[in-house]
């Protein structure tokens, strides 16, 4: 967090490098962690590991790299580390990285931007103190970007959103009698539920639990449990009956007695949750699109067409076209548009304010401006 | 259009050879054509040259193949061709394909399926009348499901249909306050441009007339016109305004005083049109789909949400999940899900009757009853 001791004079070297490991920071999950990558060069300019984050859980990108390296019999000792977020500096589930740098006996680090959680904080400092050079900021623009709606939510103290649609080709996720099991494929659902074995908790209507009485668990493809299994929230003033099955006997079911997305994530931030999925119905999934509360939108959409029934997304007050709500197709974690099964699976973020995202471009002339 | 002389002994090559023909075919362009691939194998049996048809006013498969051989400098005295469709005996825009068979020297002619034109077949016999082996129905199963929806329009003397939708991700094709120019990107723009030039008339409801006003010509880029132009059908029941632009002053435009759409059809037929794309709006569309009169469904999607305006398919008259309309994804023609620009473009077809279509599989094993 602290300013670099000395304006860095980054080299052209030193760019591409730092853009290679933007390269495979995108490879990671989008979640309630952020997309990182890390790439070790030694002395000679040749890269000895590469590494990234794959979400929650999982190492971080320079842990992974570094475990890379010790897999190969590599020496990082002199290395230069790239990463595109600042070392952590907390034992959270993966051991602090500030640690595992100096115990590998990196010679400098260069990471794009500052860690901003306080808990994680200081790697950068912990780094000096061990008498390694430190530098920040080298492509903290495109770090930034690639991380946004992540930022967003830690700055603003809830969790990640990620919408959760599966829907017909004209977008409808019930027929008009109410039936809407399965508009969606079996390799669909299936990705769904390891979806849901990866995030904190679920986030449905009172009005999906009247209606469709789901259970809401992550299961595998026999129906079994996964091993995981999110917190169960419904969301509403109307009452959750006894015996529906969201309920369970588990202890992870949550009654949110509030209609405001905001709230509502924020009890579940209290709740520990940093990752929820919201999977509707269509008036709630209105009301976190309207509120600017959703940081990933995933959607199946099956090759059917209904011409009647609810449509996926309530009156979000839009009234004309240039009003529209726009959205970036995303490429991390698996593709922003995929065949699964008979169904597509289409992977968004929200349009950034500074118009769409462009892919990362390697192969523009790198200015001494980029930064 | 007659029995084969005897029961042919197709070889396990034989069967290979038209698989390969027949995903040539599949390259080609869904349409008032069917789709065709050819392949020359000579006595040797290596393959001398192949072709398939690239769609109206292009040439047919042989005729693709015989030139492709002629470029290369190749002799096709005694080859075999395989060609998934009767080879036609009517002089079209692209002349005989018999004859031109016969030109070239070919020995043996194997074939899929019959012409179902009366004006075109014959072929086989004037390759027969003229001395060269034929045999025909190696995999006709597999060639009459490439060309089931044509097979359908040539049997019903009707146009070839494709439908056109341009739509939101929640199947929005005009926001409430009627904006609907443009949903999608300028690439969706013109890609819908280079298919109204290849197409015979366009079809809108007049109530899109009486909201929107379009044209409905073919235009560039630019925005000039292209060089074919197709009709300009407008069905229904309302008089189109005098000033309205789709009369233009051509002598294209044509107002079909019906709401029935085998009526449209029937007249568009009538004036000459053997591909019809149904361009809205959603009514219009309903009708269509409700009398099972879309051979190909082509679908932009853009990444913007609206939550409110009109959904791209109006009622169906579907009251339950398991009476939706099901298709398959079609990769003919370019592929059966695209980006372009910012959009998605989706291509499909009715699902068969006989189930979702599987691709075409060279590697399962070539039993005796494949046909």
């Amino acid at each position: 967090m602290s300013a670099p001791v000395s304006t860095p004079a980054w080299t052209a070297e030193d760019t591409r490098r730092m853009g290679e490991a933007l390269q495979l920071a995108s490879q990671g999950v989008r979640g309630a962690n952020p997309l990182v990558g890390a790439i070790a060069v030694g002395p000679d300019g040749k890269v000895l590991a590469t590494g990234f984050h794959r979400g929650a859980g999982t190492a971080h990108a320079e842990a992974d790299a570094i475990r890379n390296a010790e897999r190969e019999g590599t020496d990082l000792a002199g290395a230069t580390m790239y990463v595109t977020l600042e070392p952590c500096n907390h034992t959270g589930r993966t051991g602090p990285c500030a640690q595992a740098l100096i115990h590998a006996g990196v010679g400098r680090v260069v990471y794009a931007i500052d860690d901003p959680h306080d808990v994680a904080s200081g790697g950068a400092r912990t780094l000096r103190d061990a008498g390694i050079a430190v530098e920040s900021g080298l492509l903290g623009a495109e770090a930034k970007r690639l991380n946004e709606r992540w930022l967003v939510a830690v700055r603003d103290r809830r969790p990640f959103v990620t919408l959760h649609i599966a829907q017909t080709l004209d977008a409808r996720i019930a027929a008009e009698d109410g039936t809407s099991q399965w508009i969606t494929c079996p390799s669909s659902l299936t990705d769904n539920h390891a979806l849901r074995a990866r995030i904190d908790a679920i986030l449905v209507g009172s009005q999906t639990v009247a209606v469709d009485d789901p259970r809401l668990t992550a299961r595998g493809e026999d129906g079994g449990l996964l091993e995981h299994q999110p917190l169960r929230a419904v969301m509403g003033l109307r009452e959750v009956p006894g015996a529906a099955a969201v309920r369970g006997d588990d202890g992870r079911f949550h009654h949110l007695r509030t209609q405001d997305p905001a709230e509502a994530l924020a009890l579940l931030f209290d709740l520990g949750a940093r990752h929820v999925m919201v999977e509707g119905g269509s008036r709630i999934i209105a009301a976190f699109l309207s509120a600017g509360l959703v940081d990933e939108l995933i959607v199946y959409q099956a090759p059917i067409l209904l011409g009647s029934g609810k449509t996926s997304v309530a009156d979000l007050g839009i009234r004309t076209l240039a009003d529209a709500q726009h959205w970036d197709w995303d490429e991390s974690g698996g593709g922003a548009v995929r065949r699964l099964g008979t169904d597509l699976r289409l992977h968004l973020r929200p349009a950034s304010a500074s118009g769409p995202a462009r892919p990362l471009d390697l192969t523009r002339p790198i200015s001494e401006g980029s930064n």
